[in-house]
């Protein structure tokens, strides 16, 4: 194998084209065979293979510093940098991240798996470059999804007028996740249908030198263009155009189902939905298709990842003008959700926990001060094992100290149901859902809840003693806790399920000194900032003791979450134990 | 007067361009005579009033809907839409807010306050209108300084696909609050060099229809423009070359200074520079030319608003190319910042407090998580009378929240400097301070802290029972309480000053539960995911009664600070008597 010759850049220069053409066809059956055993993301880096190639060739990193956009079209990168066994040899697939780590090699600059960012810091490492007087060439790679960002588009304007060099290498396949949205998008194609000549360039009226690839999956063509630009000494785009999903056909036809795939999806006979039976996402759609067919006025608006919410090809066409994907863009997606709400529209907002933080000022100044009466609904909400950039503990503290936000953590079908009628009839506020994950839990009784009465706790089960507030994902846990302290202490805990996130029911929490000592809070989240610290400030200057739990405030990295719940104490025999341990203090 | 007969927007569409003119002439004095009494924007909204009038006489709002972007620029408006007497009569000057207000008006949709929303809320609220089937025209109104801004660029790039009625009248003065930075800036000067005919056009390149009034300060040219797009079916932008300060002098030939004034501005023979004599804000501008000189790596980087820190155009030129203003791109700006520090630059990020709301995925992500050294000086941070849409009370939940972020809190000049130098010349954390404001307290002693050894909070005064711990720019009410504690109720209480927001001194806390009973926490901003609340929490299984001030969880709008204060509790008097009031409980 030729890739047994390539240890790091360096050795990449000794081959001939021919040789990196089969280095390539080597790269991409060990690319495929690691991603199909793992799960990865699969489309994004077959088609980026020849470039990654072309670019280790042209350029000297780490003299020369290539920056990644998300990352999530790495793995070539990674092959050609040190960590080839990670794809070579099986027992080591998972020591790599699937992302950028500097930890893991010189070569990479940056930890990043938002998207929209490589423009920007890439600006920054050539100012400093500038500054300390240095030579090299800064490189950022950025998919045409991406380019849709606001971080990006404040990075592009910004990166134009730097003065010195840097290449920035738009990665077209003409896909985002899903297919892409936005004006920029008909640019791109007059580019590419135009062979970069058209007149109407939005890079160049950005100010850069441009030029075109048109076989971006060409590495003699990718050489040529990038030896081309090569210590430019003003910012250059090199707009390429890549097939996504290149050299394995299931993707290219199958280009948004293939960005990322679970584990033996290339065994199968057909791709199986990621979801399939009843599911909160299920349950999810159906409401939203009922509401659509109600009032034609319901939009349902996404930024760019239709696939975390089940929004698959048939039900968008379902949903038809009643479905906007904004593109990758949380900022416009819910100040443009603001606008709909105050005009009259009913929107509803499908965010993914981890991406809402690209939008703090746009719900706290386009929604929350304006009091729009949006529906936003937040998946994936929680304490997980997800890599340090996808982590989703943080959206409690993010969303629910912004004033005006109605934030509500149901705990079964029916609550959730019932919050969602609330949210989407009401015309009062921003109301926010975190959308349960996993098994369906259905009590089987109607919720009648009138979610206007803000910030009512319910007690599930009335006990003494001790009193358990258990939310949202948590209120399962809190059962457990419950059983355990009667099993283990011998108390009838109180059970309590808050169902609000943004505000604490004072009346019932004063009830509670009556027959109460002992408070525990329980969230699917980051303590810091969350919903048990409210609790405790109320109780601050009274006897009743409290005792929160949730994650701490760290970035945790693929870290299994039974490791995770083991460090935070979520088990019922670890709170028990630490009521213990208080008790003997 | 003209004005006389105009009450409302229809009013207007029975006078001849003559009359109009006229009327301009009326509403320019009035807007001069007001904003010189009271202060506020003067130079955006002179360079706005023809348009304004232009628009209301071409369009009926309300039916038609205009929305403006930072509506910093609407005072004209205001006065055509009813609140004319905001302007006549001296006594009603404060009556109506300096920002659209839907409270005031029905023809002001939105309390817009921060920069780059309107083209979003546009879009949305046309899309409301298609999917109910209604008519109109929707008309976003958006300075060229606003284009940079993240939200904005993605506004423009999903208004373009919006398939139908959007009207963007872009009002280029040429201008931000200080000069443009960014390359959309460099193709406005193309589009206004050519009378828009140049083939390279930033908006052609979005996908929309393209018109230009080169000159913006015309109602004849300005009404021909408006009506040749009224009804237009498709996303269409009107570029109209607009003065800066038109028709007064002064603000023309010094627009910056201008662009918001204090009152009496114009009759002081010369403008009084913002910041004299010593300050915090020159005791940063002190620190940070020393470090460029030291280090000409260093980097000063802000996002459009140099003017909040007093960096006016001799300082900005003093630090030459180590001055970056990204224009209004606080994203871009962070991630920048995290790029230089990458690679080895020393950059100094200052940002309003307000402001940084609009970035906080790239502290999170780009910064944080990549644990890039940067310096960020957070100005104007604390509880205010402020417009609701400028509050400074929330970058404490905000920024402290995030995982391996440093934020400090400086009591005097002393400890400022030291923290400064601390975080200039580390190189482990992003390390935010919340620059002091108001009078400079010096202690005269310099403080020799280090403040590598992190959440290490400083006994000032070892008392006994009652613990005040009082974190910067309220560390001053906490001497008070103090004092009024021991005057009151004859305790000697412990004064405790914390300096790190980000994290507490775990055996200080636990060392004071010996002899003492009380802790009180004093921090000036929300209480909600804040500073206290982490106190609390520690304490929150023990017998240590804790009482937290700081604000609520609301957006006031330009309530008197004292009103504030009595409302949250914070002043001695209040602060002893609660304490009273539990004792007695």
């Amino acid at each position: 194998m030729i890739l047994d010759k390539v240890n790091n850049p360096y050795d990449l220069k000794k081959l001939s084209i021919e040789e990196m053409n089969a280095l390539a066809d080597e790269m991409r059956e060990l690319i495929i065979k690691k991603v199909n055993t793992t799960g990865g993301h699969m489309a994004p880096n077959l088609g980026i293979l020849e470039a990654t190639i072309a670019l280790h060739y042209v350029f000297n990193s780490p003299v020369d510093k290539i920056i990644f956009d998300v990352s999530h079209q790495c793995y070539p990168h990674k092959i050609l940098t040190g960590r080839k066994e990670g794809f070579t040899n099986p027992d080591l697939y998972l020591k790599y991240t699937g992302y950028t780590a500097p930890e893991e090699s010189e070569h990479d600059l940056f930890k990043v798996g938002h998207t929209s960012t490589s423009v920007s810091l890439a600006t920054g490492v050539a100012k400093a470059r500038d500054l300390k007087g240095e030579k090299g060439n800064v490189i950022a790679l950025i998919g045409d999804g991406s380019l849709s960002g606001g971080e990006a588009l404040e990075g592009l304007d910004n990166a134009s007028v730097l003065g010195g060099n840097i290449i920035i290498v738009v990665n077209d396949n003409d896909m985002s996740i899903a297919e892409n949205h936005g004006g920029i998008y008909d640019n791109l194609r007059l580019l590419r249908e135009t062979n970069g000549l058209a007149e109407n360039n939005f890079f160049k009226a950005l100010g850069f030198k441009y030029s075109y690839v048109e076989n971006g999956n060409n590495i003699a063509d990718l050489i040529t263009a990038f030896k081309t630009v090569k210590d430019a000494a003003c910012p250059t785009i090199v707009h390429i155009h890549t097939e996504k999903g290149h050299g394995l056909t299931q993707a290219v036809e199958n280009k948004e189902a293939f960005h990322w795939i679970m584990p033996g999806t290339l065994d199968n006979k057909e791709i199986a939905p990621r979801i399939s039976g009843e599911c909160y996402e299920s349950i999810t759609k159906d409401f939203i298709l009922n509401k659509v067919k109600e009032n034609p006025a319901t939009c349902v608006v996404n930024a760019g990842t239709p696939g975390v919410f089940g929004f698959d090809k048939n039900y968008r066409e379902l949903l038809g003008k009643n479905y906007t994907d904004v593109g990758i863009a949380e900022e416009h997606a819910a100040a443009y959700s603001s606008g709909l709400a105050k005009n009259g529209a009913k929107p509803i907002f499908a965010v993914m926990s981890s991406f809402i933080q690209r939008t703090y000022d746009q719900m706290s100044q386009d929604l929350c001060l304006n009091n729009s009466p949006i529906t936003m609904l937040v998946y994936w909400g929680g304490i997980s094992g997800a890599d340090a950039t996808h982590l989703c503990s943080f959206d409690i503290p993010l969303i629910s100290n912004i004033p005006n936000m109605v934030y509500l953590a149901p705990t079964s079908k029916e609550e959730y149901l019932a919050m969602l009628e609330y949210a989407h009839s009401q015309n009062e506020h921003p109301v926010a859902i975190r959308v349960p994950m996993g098994t369906v839990n259905s009590t089987g009784i109607k919720d009648t809840t009138d979610y206007s009465q803000l910030n009512k706790f319910k007690v599930e089960y009335k006990g003494e003693k001790i009193a358990i507030i258990a939310l949202g994902g948590f209120f399962e846990l809190g059962k457990q806790v419950k059983e355990e302290i009667k099993s283990k202490l011998g108390i009838d805990a109180t059970l309590i399920n808050p169902r609000f996130i943004t505000g604490i029911d004072k009346e019932l929490l004063e009830n509670l000194k009556k027959d109460h000592e002992t408070v525990i809070t329980l969230e699917d989240g980051m303590l810091n900032g969350g919903f048990g610290e409210k609790i405790t400030r109320f109780y601050g200057n009274s006897d009743m003791k409290v005792l929160n739990y949730g994650s701490k405030k760290e970035f945790t990295d693929r870290t299994p979450i039974e490791e995770l719940y083991q460090r935070y104490h979520l088990t019922p025999e670890l709170i028990v134990n630490d009521l213990r341990v208080y008790a003997s203090k």
